[in-house]
């Protein structure tokens, strides 16, 4: 298959995660201080403002423009996943079409000059929990005796996080402080983390909603989903183990979450669809309501994402970071219309621009591991990395780096971009 | 002390919930079918927009004025608590100065013929679970060994709700679908729940707000409470047991929670402020960020609470509402000010317009429990109704309504309004 390039000559880098294929929305900051949709092409951002201004997206329908002129991508994912696909295409005829070159470059932007925001004013996150090797294995630190609970392969088990504090690639994360309560410690104290983590995820955007009251049956469960971002779930697992009985996680998980700038839409990822987990044997059929035969076939996605850490001695020497571990998305046991459905099977209502996540991606083996919490063991096997440095858990100054993208032959790699952030000593507490 | 009174006659009936003393604040829709600002005096509102409109607002700064003039209360709330509290003494002014009333009364509007809509956009949810008493008696069903937990009286235990399903007093509820499995069966099922039931909770709204990675201290947290409502958290007892471990309830709880209409200030409650809690003997004393003289002197409030049931059957005989129970705020374990402390200790922002409830609040006696779930003790105690009925749970066609006053000699009483809902059948599922 010929793949079709663009007349951005950045776009046609193999290494890039921008190709034509791709175009993620976000939402950037240009050097008037205004907020505004963009598509990212390359190296460069395609304003989407600009695009309508200049006549453009005139054989678009006027609702579709109406929305590439607001701030955030919530109204856009309000009209659901066939007028995104329709812009899209246009977009990528714009961006292909030589011919039209001299009158879209103007609505061009460095990636480099502008600052990325977050793409949608989040309403609810839900954070679910689909890796069953994450389960596993942090259960087995958690409840050794009884380490994957009975419900775990009937119920692709969730819970609420908090939308205030989710921010976009590159906000500085603050250690918190918090309650803990060593297990030899009589009672418990107050003061900063001494086990912070990152947690490998990948979020996924509502795109249009359900009533209140109304289910959304598996099989339309994708039409409801606008597309994909990495997600760091920054974790405190010191005061997670103290708090986390009877309500689940709370303050351990709700001080700051990272997500990447750009959302890859569900029709870029569509070559990279695989069939869903294959289920051991023994373990049970999933429930009706969660079965769909087009879901079981094609409802994962291999997307390989990666954490990578950069320590302040690293920066500061010019050292790059180092790779912690490589997981694949089509490892999750639950797929994510089989969240969503899930999400939405008590009525409850889910709204344009509400994030939900996959919890943290671990495969099976020692280098899928996706939190440090797994990697170290909780810190009972310290990682040694390769300047001397060791870490238990995470450590002031320390960067992390989350990076996704998908790649097979004969389809242009389509990446993700990257979900950073910097941890800042704690305030005195 | 002589109590003041106002031109409104219907707000110096000692039997109304909004006396001149109390002035609530609440967003309600005219017959233009706009939102607007408004206050609670006797059977009337008093229209913000329209007071601001004629100029009766005059003396009060651009600010203030500017916030009644919106649809939520949201920018009002982020002024912080000594603006509101000049608003609500010049309101109250205008509503007792006999001189004013000729220019005040066009602005105001029947309770009766007004729709009343949610009081602020709700970013994010939070659920504690502070009373020591239900916290005990949930864990007795749930976990017979080991009702309360150890860190109970350390922690203020809390978790992430669901904003989007918040509905105001009056909207109706559907019996939700779900995943269960009774413990008798092999494998789950997954259906309406067949134990629905409600929470009799006290929510409150965040005023001023803190950004995040910055803590609020405990002595400051009152400032940033704007005022309380009654909350409806309902709950899905069957679907709650079999998913909520490990990381808490969720869809057992997020298809809907109900707030009544009228947010009270804390300043209306001033009179009503008694001391903290007492822990019992050898309880640990909270952590010192948890801890204020003024609030271990002051941190409760004597706020009785009701939850009545009205059926089906009674509606269609003209039978009035049965009390199932009566509990008092003062019963917590945890004050308003520890729980909100808390929340923010780890950095997490809390925003202008956020949601924290109390938990479900029941006391010591039979009479106080304020759920379903303790009152029948899980179904195995049926409750019997004076007409006859029995009920394990909630049923099809029964109406909860959650009512709430503070009452005191020489103070008008000063009531919370109502904050009801009906129970629809299932959809089919």
């Amino acid at each position: 298959m010929a793949v079709k390039l663009s007349w951005v000559e950045s776009a046609n880098d193999p290494q890039t995660d921008f190709p034509l294929g791709n175009l993620p929305f976000g939402v950037f900051r240009r050097s008037d201080g205004l907020a505004r949709l963009g598509v990212a092409i390359g190296d460069q951002i395609l304003d989407l403002q600009a695009t309508v201004a200049s006549g453009l997206l005139a054989q678009t329908d006027v609702e579709i423009s109406r929305c590439c002129e607001t701030d955030s991508l919530n109204a856009l994912m309000a009209l659901g996943r066939e007028a995104v696909s329709k812009l899209r295409t246009h977009l990528m005829d714009l961006l292909s079409d030589r011919g039209a070159r001299a009158r879209v470059e103007p609505a061009l932007a460095p990636q480099a000059g502008a600052e990325m925001l977050l793409p949608a004013q989040i309403g609810d996150y839900t954070d679910f929990y689909a890796s069953v090797y994450h389960a596993t294995n942090v259960g087995r630190l958690f409840r050794p005796d009884n380490p994957l609970l009975p419900n775990y392969k009937h119920v692709p088990i969730g819970y609420h996080g908090r939308a205030s504090s989710i921010v976009v690639s590159g906000a500085d994360i603050r250690r918190p402080c918090g309650q803990t309560k060593p297990a030899d410690a009589e009672v418990p104290s107050f003061g900063p983390t001494r086990s912070l983590d990152y947690e490998l995820e990948v979020g996924f955007f509502v795109g249009k909603g359900n009533a209140r009251g109304e289910a959304i049956p598996i099989a339309e469960a994708e039409s409801h989903i606008f597309g994909l971002c990495l997600l760091n779930d920054w974790s405190a697992r010191d005061i997670q183990a103290w708090e986390y009985q009877p309500l689940g996680p709370f303050l351990a998980k709700n001080f700051a979450t990272t997500i990447s700038p750009w959302v890859v839409t569900m029709d870029a990822l569509e070559p990279f669809r695989v069939p869903a987990f294959a289920r051991a044997e023994g373990d049970p059929e999933p429930l009706p309501y969660l079965t769909a035969t087009e879901d079981r076939a094609r409802g994962g996605i291999d997307l390989k994402v990666e954490a990578w850490l950069r320590t302040a001695r690293m920066r500061a020497e010019n050292a790059p970071p180092v790779k912690l571990s490589q997981g694949n998305l089509r490892d999750l046991y639950w797929t994510l219309a089989q969240m969503l459905t899930h999400h939405a099977s008590n009525g409850c209502n889910l709204q344009s621009g509400d994030l939900l996540a996959s919890g943290t991606v671990s495969g099976a083996t020692r280098d899928s591991l996706g939190c440090l919490l797994e990697i170290t063991r909780r810190g009972a096997e310290p990682l040694q990395l390769a300047n001397g440095e060791t870490r238990k858990f995470l450590e002031d100054g320390d960067e992390v780096i989350l990076r996704g993208y998908c790649q097979r032959e004969g389809h242009p790699r389509i990446g993700f971009g990257e979900c950073r952030g910097i941890v800042l000593p704690a305030h005195p507490c």
